[in-house]
């Protein structure tokens, strides 16, 4: 059984986000406060990660997002915005990834993600599915969507 | 001098877009929609793209957001959204993406993409440059905007 820990900021966690490839600004923001005090070491995060030994090997960035702002599930409602799921290289196919997302679902809220290319065939396995595309809503993604039980697509 | 088009939606058009990386829902949709005739042949798009003879070998998207959802400038207004600026394998570093960009700020307004990794260079050199990361606003997005003479990024 992988344990999914939430994961707190602090130099130790953001020396190891960068052993992944989405490194981004929001990583570098996190530095950037930290660094200069406006966060305190070991604040709280949006990430998730699962550790194998002491090494930072899964993680996923996860927000929960107000049901004023759903454009997404019907009924509308508040629902997780996930991203950042990533596992690095040598740890991929034993389960990380699973982990991270069942742990995403055990929240029993609809989930939205906006996948890398070439990972359609993991997400169908986590049974996320495609919405109609609405170019307004989504321009340049491609969002892959979870529903728990008695929530559907809106309808446009 | 390269001539950037508006692309219409065809199935010429969308046959040609299975050559670029980023083919995803957006293009799907369109094609369905052809096929369904929900719309009609030759429809307007977001695309604009650039041809080597009969070819398509680059293309953008183009989306004006109106002033009311405009979370990224001060003063608030209309913005462009720029997704999926691409230039197939053989005719990079010919000054396509370039072209492409140079007409997106043609318009006079500011603009914002999200960008793919590794194309940070590109970006500068096109003189865009990244906002203070805002997670609620960015989520697992990286940010990079065009100020016309103006505007400057507004302040959290």
């Amino acid at each position: 059984m992988l344990k999914v820990e939430k994961l707190k900021v602090n130099y130790k966690t953001l020396e190891e986000f960068k052993k992944f490839r989405e490194y981004g600004i929001q990583e570098l923001s996190m530095l950037e406060d930290l660094e200069a005090n406006i966060i305190e070491d070991d604040s709280a995060s949006p990430f998730y990660g699962i550790y194998f030994g002491d090494k930072l090997v899964a993680r996923m960035s996860l927000y929960r997002v107000e049901k004023q702002f759903d454009r997404y599930f019907e009924p509308a409602q508040d629902y997780l915005e996930l991203w950042k799921l990533e596992v690095i290289s040598d740890y991929k196919n034993k389960g990380y990834g699973t982990a991270l997302v069942e742990y995403a679902k055990s929240y029993g809220l609809p989930i939205k993600t906006n996948p890398r290319v070439n990972s359609q065939e993991f997400w169908n396995k986590m049974e996320f599915s495609t919405v109609s595309y609405d170019m307004e809503r989504d321009l340049g993604e491609n969002p892959l969507v979870w529903y728990p039980d008695g929530v559907k697509e809106k309808t446009h």
